[in-house]
């Protein structure tokens, strides 16, 4: 049995979102299976004194006008449902905690749980950076409130998500989405097409 | 007979270093030649407050690690030369200016000498961004040496090249490559895929 294909995203990216679809179909026809692991980006970003990207720049960059039109152009491909958060850049925190506290008692269950935190934050345009939008999300899949809210808070739950973070940091992952084949990292959701070929061909 | 698919690339880029090899196969395919126009990102980016990407990391940061490894897999995969220059980013300004040059005498002379320029700097890891190399690679492909220095200093060329990134930058170009077709823009060596489709599909 080969190790799983890791796939390693924040909340907040919208490529990561369109990733989410296709990734654990295509390591599945290679016999893989996938580990979500959310992180929040933001920390690696700040350890390499880069900017959050598209954080700083004016609402009419050229660089947001290109991300705002290729993201809904990949969405039409994709044929995505697709929205933009009322929030820019959105903040992946409560959603990767809740993903976490999940995770240890049912990988699956995080698992559904990330996809409809990615179909609210970006099918549908929440703010799932706002605690009462996460929690909203994981009482429509069938969580108790009081209880992820008190997750959200739990001490153990912030420490997993802290030691995902370092520990795609130690990996030297600093970007959204970022797939992982035996070691071997890919970056961005226009690298699916070399994830393929590496799965297919063990590597070049 | 359709408009020429766009290539903007700046010297300096080893993701355009990759595309250049397969942009004019790529748009031939469906009936279409490439105007090739390098630009000085470097003005687009200054523009935009965004900084040269790589320039001001450290060089074991994470970034870097990554794009060392991505370029040196990806010239494996295209089976290309491949050598990082001595001084990277690399400026590609002298490269820019003899292109400009030549673009008016001779477009497809223009380009073999681009062509050129892009060996010398990753397929051999030379810097030239000194302006001697950059002659020498003009050299090699039978230019005169006085005639090319001249052309370096020349203020009719340097204007050419002002108003080439004037242009890219009014059309909201910002990275290197970027392909554009009919008007809808493509970032990235990773993104010729979607290149294909959108000259296949024209559009969706």
């Amino acid at each position: 049995m080969s190790a799983p294909v890791e796939f390693h995203f924040d909340f907040s990216s919208p490529y990561a979102y369109f990733t989410s679809f296709r990734i654990d179909e295509l390591a599945g026809r290679f016999g893989r299976t996938v580990a979500w692991r959310p992180y929040l980006m933001g920390a690696a970003l700040k350890r390499s004194g880069r900017p959050i990207p598209l954080a700083t720049e004016a609402p009419d960059s050229p660089e947001k006008t290109y991300l705002r039109h290729d993201c809904e152009r990949t969405a039409r491909l994709d044929k995505r449902a697709f929205a933009w958060p009322a929030v820019f850049p959105v903040n992946g925190l409560h959603a990767a905690r809740l993903f976490y506290w999940q995770s240890d008692r049912s990988p699956q269950g995080a698992v559904e749980l990330a996809r409809a935190m990615f179909h609210a934050v970006f099918g549908e345009g929440r703010n799932i950076g706002d605690p009462n939008v996460a929690l909203d999300v994981a009482v429509s899949r069938g969580f108790d409130r009081a209880e992820a809210a008190s997750a959200l808070a739990d001490e153990a739950v912030k420490g997993r998500l802290r030691d995902a973070t370092q520990a795609a940091i130690a990996q030297g992952i600093f970007g959204s989405p970022v797939i992982v084949i035996d070691g071997e990292q890919f970056w961005g959701n226009d690298r699916l097409w070399m994830v393929k070929r590496w799965l297919d061909w063990g590597g070049w």
